[in-house]
């Protein structure tokens, strides 16, 4: 199976390229030190990545990049981070791939538990979660040709121990079940579906 | 009690103004055709508009603008529109208005029923739905003061039978319900709720 992993050069892309790479074709994406340079917030980075790659199986994202700061702060502009990056980032990797993408196919987007367990200074990442989480729902419904949509909800992970303060009670999801979660979506038949971790 | 209804030419809109008229001091906010002309989607006319009315206690939005259309035309500029619309404009009319609303006030937001029951057409309104309903669940540990934020999810309206096939098998709201859950919100003391109808 030919995989793109976008975001492949962060903690989740390392570990998933490593663990799906002994069995099947990874294409590495990220904005530095992968095969492929993408920005996932410029719709032209992304079909030029595509136009790169050609016919694919599945695209795995991993790219959430989303604004952390005080509420009371919070301005339109800040909150565009996490809109134009981990929102419009990873649903412009959908309405752009579907062109691309082999029949039977699947895209499998990150969310996050902040979607229904909102943390203090994480509103954007909030919304910009419960977004993926309805538009893979949606897509699910529209993409046809047996291609498949799921997205996949960590909460805090174990590899980054320097959020584990902003997550009080949370329990760390560890790297082995991080990659059960996407493994469930590339390799299984679920579609529409947040997988909670 | 002072309420600002964002949306107040609308179908929604026209009936709570109506409703709550009888009992507050309502203060009409739209595009056109109500006492303050505002655009949601410009940050300078929603920080006009809380300017002109001063403090008040209750910001009610039913103002929702998305794009509806076929799947395989979606690109990054039609979902702009739900993006700049029903998501970040009602975001910016709580991030901006929290500077302005009374302690104790509160904020109701619009999402719907599409977050979770997806249906053809409308994949940009399940995304700006599913941000409004995680937002709305960060920003009630956020606020503070007493200030409280909930989101009203209908389905879709008796009022509105135009989108009656675009929603098969859904019982449509009757717009009692609807000013039932707006007035669980604005008169309750939930916080963090999608009010679903």
């Amino acid at each position: 199976m030919k995989i793109i992993i976008v975001g492949a050069s962060g903690t989740m892309g390392r570990y998933l390229t490593n663990a799906f790479g002994k069995e099947h074709e990874i294409i590495t994406a990220a904005t530095k030190n992968c095969e492929i340079q993408v920005d996932i917030a410029s719709t032209s980075s992304i079909e030029k990545m595509y136009k790169q790659v050609g016919a694919y199986d599945a695209l795995i994202s991993t790219a959430g990049p989303t604004y952390v700061g005080p509420w009371k702060k919070l301005t339109d502009k800040e909150f565009r981070k996490g809109v134009d990056g981990k929102m419009m980032g990873q649903i412009n990797l959908v309405l752009i791939g579907q062109h691309y993408i082999n029949r039977g196919g699947s895209f499998t987007l990150i969310s996050g538990a902040l979607t229904h367990e909102p943390q203090l200074n994480f509103a954007n990442a909030s919304a910009a979660n419960g977004a993926i989480e309805a538009f893979v729902k949606a897509a699910a419904i529209e993409l046809g040709e047996g291609i498949r949509i799921n997205a996949v909800s960590p909460t805090v992970i174990e590899n980054s121990p320097q959020y584990f303060p902003f997550f009080p009670g949370d329990i760390p999801v560890t790297m082995q079940q991080l990659e059960y979660g996407f493994r469930k979506s590339v390799f299984g038949a679920n579609t529409g579906q947040v997988i909670k971790l």
